[in-house]
């Protein structure tokens, strides 16, 4: 229900007999001048990118340590008050909101890496390292890590939200580059969930368990992941097609080759055009994918001919080399700031980004009926794809002010994830659940999944303390 | 413990008021002759590859269908009798035994492929398929599945298992490659883990708690799992190195380099020995790396150059192509047989597989230990390992009627469990904890992870039927 908070901070307080001013006391005493009760301060850690309204914490911790986290999850289970997890404040579906109030534990300040194995190609670090600033230190050993999802996200909320963005077509999404999580349970103790071992069948994957949980069953503390090599060469570019269903077909051909591309990007007409605008490129305004190959050189060669190859096969035009660091860095930013761009088109809006995945076969059938959709509603939505997983985003600009406005836009969204369940497809494909896609679990996967889900919860916090109202929602 | 079994059938069954007659008696009126109850049969069911003694069920079901499923389950949970699922017994550490009796239900008759998504990669199929049926099914349409474990297991079985084995250093595990389950639960229902999405952030990762859950937690009534491109080429070959160490090397230089090796396969020389007396080869007796690289022409010819430059900078000797494919055939068949070749060494004697997993930088170092161990022991044990995961088994030829060699032996083993565990390794790599391992959970995780998996298998499956003294010990 977008719009909509199931329950203020006062009635679930009282209903539950939460003690929120007996934890903000415990909180103070232990942590001084790191807990923060200003309202700007938790204002910050209600910002979403959401259309679901931010609903602020009742104080903020400043976790320096693994013991800090420890203590703030054991004052808030003595005094029953929610534990919220945070990052960056980059995610989507309203991950860091505080729908029952409660203690926001920032993250951002254990930021060490605390170990980087170059022969195993793994690392341990803390959970507020962003990755960009890991890839910085890394780059010296010739290392890097490879999940991108745009923003300059904490690894550990990655993590949590089970992120992936334009490299997972090559390198897969969070799933498959944790190795093993340290998570602080409802007492306060550890779970370690796994070892450096590059696999293990050592009994239930504790460590997917908690990818993409979002906080709601534990805290993340320490992650180990897979490193890979820099590639010897990396080579771009760009490729106009005449029709959408073209670009996607090429992506399709490319898959089942076997190519293995670093990544395939998919921008409609109308996300070329706010590019092109925004970061004042001249791309074609036709259906555009921005590709990327790593390899050797010999590699990327071979790579690049055999796409061209299926490109023109598919109506594409001629391949556009971003040969030079800094073009391609150019190009690879304007996809980045694909989200501010759509924004830009309607200047005071906030883009709502939908996020459905399909198998691929399905693509161009979603995606076309999607345009034509978008087209009918009268809506203006820019689309942006990572086309080799079958994952798209539609930048939907809304005006909420406008409850005309509103009611198509919802109806489009809720049309856009049956399309997506009709083709086999998911939801979310990687920006998780959070708030604003719980309505479409039992639709996706059935009660059955949900019952077990809430059973997992149950199991792994039988308080409730932790990100209530995320994922499953709270039966008070 | 190996060798003592914790309950017989009629005191667990005494103990927890289960009715195994009269699960019997409904199962025999709803299966007619697809239930049986010979000694015979209850005996091959109860078969494993390892020292624990085999524990029989009490009855086995032939299910057909999902609907076998369903209805097995509904009358075991209603006269609260345990059910195990069983694929093809190819598991090596007691997963399919009975040791507090029960229902094993027997899918190897659920073989159907469903549906073959060649566009997407992807394929849905039952459980009782076996990777070689599969195989042979998508030969003709250029798709294959990768996983290979050696014996001809049963899909069901091995997403079960987690299980991975000579192509994992490429392709991944059984975690990497199942998409979505359809998973029996102790009401007969079923839950769907998630769609034919390539990604998904939908909520809890269920499709991995069920992947490794070896049946505790419900029963695979169905899998869909990724699919590959049969590669263009296919090249590979053997490499004799002076020494263990220098093996090592240039499987970690291989890997660092990024070369997409899609087998790496150790024999020390022991296991050489064996397999040449087995197969009736003529390998040279020295540690030995056997390889397979995957790609374009183009591709293999740059892999197996850049190979065998590591190759000698390790002190490695040339590379012996097998050119001809009945040439590899003949030695990846012998080193699918090195079980086999390793227990011919002591007829009568049953070799018994260990499974640890370190990360590769230390895994010269813990097979040079384990060598010096076993000679140390007296024991005689050739090794075997998929080095590029870090993962290699002993195959332990213990004649388990000399009480001393016994001693012996399990001490080796827990100092081999140990020496991993100290590098930051596991005690199982692909064959999962089932009876044998359980004693090494805690030690390798600690008691909350251990804790974790307890909850959560109370949690979904609150009557215990599922396949209980499985990973964690059945709390009486």
């Amino acid at each position: 229900m977008a719009f909509s908070n199931s329950s203020s901070p006062q009635t679930s307080q009282a209903s539950s007999g939460r003690d929120v001013s007996g934890a903000i006391a415990a909180l103070a005493a232990r942590f001084g001048n790191h807990l923060i009760t200003s309202q700007a301060v938790r204002e910050q850690h209600a910002h979403t990118t959401s259309w679901i309204k931010p609903q602020p914490p009742d104080a903020v911790v400043m976790a320096q340590s693994t013991a800090d986290i420890q203590d703030t999850v054991r004052i808030c289970a003595r005094h029953r008050v929610p534990v919220i997890p945070f990052g960056t404040g980059t995610s989507l579906e309203g991950q860091v909101n505080a729908p029952m109030g409660g203690i926001s534990i920032d993250l951002r300040e254990m930021n060490r890496i605390l170990a980087v194995n170059a022969e195993d190609l793994d690392c341990v670090i803390e959970p507020g390292v962003t990755r960009k600033a890991l890839n910085e230190h890394l780059r010296d050993q010739g290392l890097f890590f490879p999940i991108d999802p745009g923003a300059d996200a904490s690894l550990g909320g990655m993590a949590a939200t089970r992120a992936s963005g334009t490299n997972a077509v090559r390198y897969g999404t969070m799933r498959d580059n944790v190795l093993a999580l340290k998570i602080v349970r409802g007492d306060g103790e550890i779970i370690t969930t796994g070892t450096r071992a590059r696999k293990s069948s050592a009994g239930y994957d504790l460590t997917h368990l908690f990818i993409g949980a979002e906080g709601t069953l534990g805290i993340i503390c320490e992650l180990t992941m897979r490193l890979r090599g820099i590639p010897q060469s990396i080579a771009g570019g760009s490729c106009s097609f005449a029709t959408l269903r073209g670009a996607c077909d090429a992506t399709i051909l490319a898959i089942q080759t076997g190519i293995p591309l670093a990544r395939i990007e998919l921008l409609n007409v109308e996300q070329v055009r706010a590019c092109n605008i925004y970061s004042k490129l001249t791309l074609p305004e036709t259906p555009l994918l921005l590709l990327e190959f790593h390899g050797t050189e010999a590699d990327v060669a071979e790579q690049s001919r055999m796409f061209a190859e299926i490109a023109r096969e598919c109506g594409g035009g001629d391949f556009a080399w971003a040969t030079r660091p800094e073009d391609r860095t150019r190009l690879w930013q304007a996809r980045h700031d694909a989200y501010w761009a759509a924004s830009a088109l309607r200047p005071g809006i906030k883009a709502m980004s939908t996020d459905v995945c399909v198998p691929i076969s399905r693509l161009a059938e979603c995606l076309v009926a999607t345009e034509e959709d978008i087209a009918r509603s009268g809506l203006l939505a820019p689309i942006v794809g990572h086309v080799g997983d079958g994952n798209f985003h539609c930048l939907l600009l809304c005006d909420t002010d406008n409850p005309q406005e509103v009611e198509r836009s919802e109806d489009f969204l809720h049309r856009l994830v049956e399309r997506a369940h009709a083709m086999g497809g998911t939801c979310t494909g990687e920006h998780g659940i959070g708030q604003g896609k719980q309505k479409y679990l039992t639709p996706e996967l059935g009660p059955e999944a949900v019952e077990a889900m809430r059973a997992l919860k149950a199991a792994l916090d039988p308080q409730g303390i932790f990100n209530p109202g995320k994922i499953v929602p709270v039966s008070l």
